[in-house]
């Protein structure tokens, strides 16, 4: 298959849950081969000997149609035998790990330990599963969210699932990033023009930092002429799901569409909000849509999706801010 | 507890399925802590970087009681949802790995790549599965049972599993025997006297062999001053089950009693052979009893043992040759 010219391709940065509705609605709506996600890998951790890629394996289950709708993560109809088996054997039982999901990760130690790279990796799985899409790693070196709180430096998993986001954070920080590289399968997207870069509504601070804090890929991502919009996680002063909103509030960020603009400024070229934070866009000195962003159904995951390509279609025919449509 | 006089001590050879039917006979004739078991690790394999132990896991699991009585390996109830998920994700997909059994596999490598020895995994994981008896891998080291056919020279799963030993046999090696040690565990056991030492009715070439293949380990059974009785895995001129009979003709050896015991001439004191092979006691240099040594009922379990106990016992007390009783 010839690829599709590179101007029609559509890169979009994603972490677990929250972006990827809307990387199934991009994948929808797009032709498949165009577009490409930059999956978050600061969540990735070893447990049990295992190379466990939550964010990874969320969007391959969701663009596979395999992911558990209700739970949030890990597979539809899974089974827990092996958790029953461990409980009998073994401690340290706080991470589930279901019977299905388990072929992903023991293939993928498999396979790093070979010395073959997660990108590759995550290539081939996609590929196995029928995912036309590339997914891609935000990079294939170690990069390791530590979250401080009140109760010290924390691996990420452990403050998101052992404790689950309880103790107070004060700041988080990307262990490895700054020396972590840009692979040449990102490069070789990001070196020519692009249709448009989205930046999914997933937690800024927890799934999307990690992916900018690739010193190599913010750059290249800040140099692309293609248009980027972040879709806010924001909706109605509330996110969604997960500790975004109770994160914010820790950390002394409003929980406002202002400040996820603020948050992203100098990257984004506009910001998609949710109608019901519409009072919020005088404040946001960006050129601003603003639609039903909760995605409750497929259709809302294409129709998300259609909005927020039209949106940087229409920023690409007319680069000069102060653009504002109501959706 | 105050562990019993070495004196009281059993201690019996033995791999796979037919071995771990008399050692579970044994472990519920003894008092639980009296019984230490020697286990063949020559099958051991890496598959899909899991660490897997096939000889230990049936002993452990049949003492535990969560061996499937029917399959002859893994555990009972089991079910198979990482293999289908496998499928979708691998080829390689020829050895079965159960969903419960993977919670071995997945901490036995876990422990092994952290610099524990097999020997403490395989106490650690007896012990929380409730098992007072002493499991034993053969050595620490690596030991791999390499099964030469006329399809050239195979790793014994992909022999015995994948290929369903099919290939006639033309020898069998036991790769990194040589230079294997004795571990402290074991020879701690095997300093001290012992009441008994049992080969259990494992097949000869495939189980007990590479146990016999570490240096130190038969010299000090040799050394010992316990009577060592083999039980005969031929039944009627037949191996019970497994490639016992398959093997021994392919390798020009007569599927009789009279081979089993040359086989372990000058390490055995005695025999115990079926009965309906009691024609062929004539042919052996050796005391011998006959019994019913098919193993149905865990009340043939337990009677087998008792009659090899007893035999034992009787060859201590009188410790010469051609002492013959039939059961």
């Amino acid at each position: 298959m010839i690829a599709a010219p590179r101007s029609e391709q559509v890169l979009a940065l994603c972490g677990g849950v929250g972006g990827a509705k809307l990387a199934l609605g991009l994948y929808r709506v797009l032709d498949r081969d165009r577009l490409t996600l930059v999956v978050n890998t600061g969540d990735d951790f070893e447990h049990m000997g295992l190379n466990v890629s939550p964010d990874i394996d969320t969007v391959v289950y969701t663009l596979a149609g395999l992911a558990d709708p209700e739970r949030g993560w890990g597979r539809a109809g899974e089974s827990w035998h092996f958790m029953g088996a461990l409980r009998d054997l073994a401690e340290d039982t706080w991470f589930n790990l279901g019977d299905c999901d388990l072929a992903m990760h023991v293939l993928r130690t498999e396979w790093l330990r070979c010395g073959g790279s997660l990108t590759a990796f995550t290539a081939r799985a996609a590929g196995k599963l029928g995912i036309a899409a590339r997914v891609l790693p935000m990079t294939d070196d170690s990069v390791r969210t530590i979250v401080a709180t009140e109760e010290g430096e924390l691996p990420f998993q452990h403050y998101f699932v052992r404790l689950r986001c309880e103790p107070p954070v004060r700041s988080i920080r990307f262990q490895g990033a700054e020396t972590s590289r840009l692979t040449p399968e990102l490069l070789d997207v990001l070196a020519r023009p692009l249709r448009a870069i989205v930046i999914c509504p997933s937690n800024p601070f927890l799934s999307v930092d990690p992916i900018l804090a690739v010193p190599e890929l913010r750059a290249a991502l800040v140099n692309q002429s293609a248009p980027v919009v972040a879709v806010s996680p924001i909706i109605g002063g509330q996110a969604v799901k997960g500790p975004t909103a109770k994160m914010m509030s820790e950390l002394g960020i409003a929980v406002t569409t202002h400040s996820i603009a603020a948050h992203y400024e100098g990257l984004i070229d506009g910001l998609l909000i949710d109608s019901t934070d519409i009072a919020d866009r005088a404040s946001v000195d960006l050129p601003v849509i603003a639609t039903n962003t909760l995605m409750r159904s497929l259709a809302d995951r294409e129709r998300v999706a259609h909005d927020v390509l039209g949106f940087c279609d229409t920023l690409a025919q007319s680069p000069v801010s102060g653009l504002a449509g109501a959706g």
